[in-house]
C-alpha cells in the first residue's frame, strides 16, 4: 500500500506526522514524502525532507494534503494542482489534514462533497464546491478531510480501521499509547471559552497564517 | 524561550513533533532541532534536518529526548549523555517523551525520580535509577516524562499551561483543535483488549525496535 504525503514551505509538520505514525502500521505500507523539489522544506523550526518530486510519483493508494501557512501559496500552483489530479485517479483515498482541504477543493476535487477543515477556515470550502461539514473526520466516498492539525491522528486511525480492521487499528492506537488527557477541555469551539474563540476568529489570520 | 529537540536516527518523528507543535506557540518560544551531526536524520520513511550540533547548544530552558527504537544506541552514547548533563543544568524543564525517558535515566539525570516511558519500556526504568510512575505526563521537580508517543502532545500543554497559563494552553489547544475522537478507546494497556494487549506484551521487541 503507497501512502504519499506532500510536504511544502511553512507547512503544519503534525498535519503530516500525525496520520504518517498511524499509517506506516497499516497494512504493508510503504510511505513515500512528495514535494516540487527534493531536499528540505521548511515547517516553522524543523526542516524536514522531500525524498520524492511530483513527477516520480503518479501514482497511490492514499494521497495526503497538510495544511499550514503555506498552503495559501498552493492555492494557485497549477503543478500541484495538476499532480493532485493526476494522482487522484489512482487512490483508494484521498486525504487532507487542516486547511490541507482548501488545496484539494482548489484542485477541483472537492466539487459538491463534504469536507472539514480547520475551523478558522471551514468558512472558505463553499468558495472552491466544497460543503463544509462540522465534522472532526469527513469520509465522502473516497475523499476523507481531517479538521484542525491534530485531527490528522483520529483520520488516520479512521482509515486504518477500515483498512486493516478493528484489531489492527486498536493495536495501532495503543502502540502509539494514544489515551489523550489534555489539561483543559478546550478543543473545539464548541467547547472551548467563548471569549477565546472570539479572539481566535478576529485574529485569525495571525492563527492561520502566522508561521 | 529556547527549547532543544534532540533528533537522531530511528527515533520516532510524532515523539518530537507533537510537542514542537505546541511548545512554539507558548510565550517567546525559540525552537532548536540539535543532534550528532548536522543534516538528515531518518525516522522511518521521513528526513528531519538537524540544524545545530551538540556543541552548538549549550543551554535551553527546556531540552526534550524522543524516544523511538534509535533510542537503543543513546543508550551508551557518551557524547549524547555528557551534553544532556550539561544542559539539564541550565534547563527550567529536562523532558521526554515515550523511551527518551530510558535516555535521560541512562545519563544519570532520573536517579530516584518518579517518571513514565511508553508501557512497554516502562518496566525498564528501575535498571537505570528512576522509579516507575503509570501515569500519561510525570512531574518530579523540573523533570517532565511522557508516556509513549503521542502523550508528548499532553506534555506539551501541560508545560503551556505552567510556562504560559490557562489562556495560552487552552488558545494553543483551540490552534491545534486538540479534541481527540479516536474510533476505539485502546489507547492504553487498561482499555485496549486483553488479548491485544498480551499479544503486543510477548512482541514487544518488535513494537519497540521494529521500525
Amino acid at each position: 500500500m503507497r501512502i504519499a504525503i506532500l510536504l511544502f514551505d511553512r507547512m503544519t509538520a503534525l498535519d503530516a506526522i500525525g496520520p504518517y505514525e498511524v499509517l506506516r502500521y497499516a497494512k504493508d505500507a510503504e510511505v513515500v514524502f512528495v514535494g516540487k523539489r527534493k531536499g528540505e522544506v521548511r515547517a516553522g523550526s524543523l526542516g524536514l525532507v522531500v525524498d520524492a518530486e511530483l513527477a516520480d510519483v503518479p501514482a497511490a493508494d492514499i494521497v495526503l494534503v497538510p495544511g499550514g501557512s503555506g498552503q495559501v501559496d498552493l492555492m494557485t500552483d497549477d503543478e500541484v494542482h495538476d499532480w493532485l489530479r493526476r494522482i487522484d485517479r489512482t487512490t483508494t483515498w484521498t486525504t487532507s489534514v487542516c486547511t490541507g482541504s482548501l488545496v484539494l477543493a482548489a484542485a477541483g476535487l472537492l466539487n459538491g462533497r463534504r469536507a472539514t477543515s480547520h475551523w478558522l477556515a471551514l468558512d472558505q470550502l463553499p468558495q472552491f464546491g466544497a460543503v463544509p461539514t462540522e465534522e472532526r473526520v469527513v469520509f465522502d466516498d473516497k475523499y476523507v478531510t481531517a479538521a484542525g492539525v491534530s485531527a490528522g491522528i483520529d483520520m488516520g486511525l479512521e482509515l486504518a480501521n477500515r483498512i486493516a480492521g478493528d484489531f489492527a487499528a486498536q493495536a495501532i492506537q495503543l502502540g502509539l499509547e494514544y489515551d489523550p488527557q489534555p489539561p483543559h477541555d478546550s478543543g473545539s469551539p464548541a467547547k472551548a471559552p467563548a471569549e477565546l474563540v472570539a479572539n481566535m476568529r478576529e485574529n485569525s489570520r495571525f492563527f492561520l497564517q502566522g508561521s
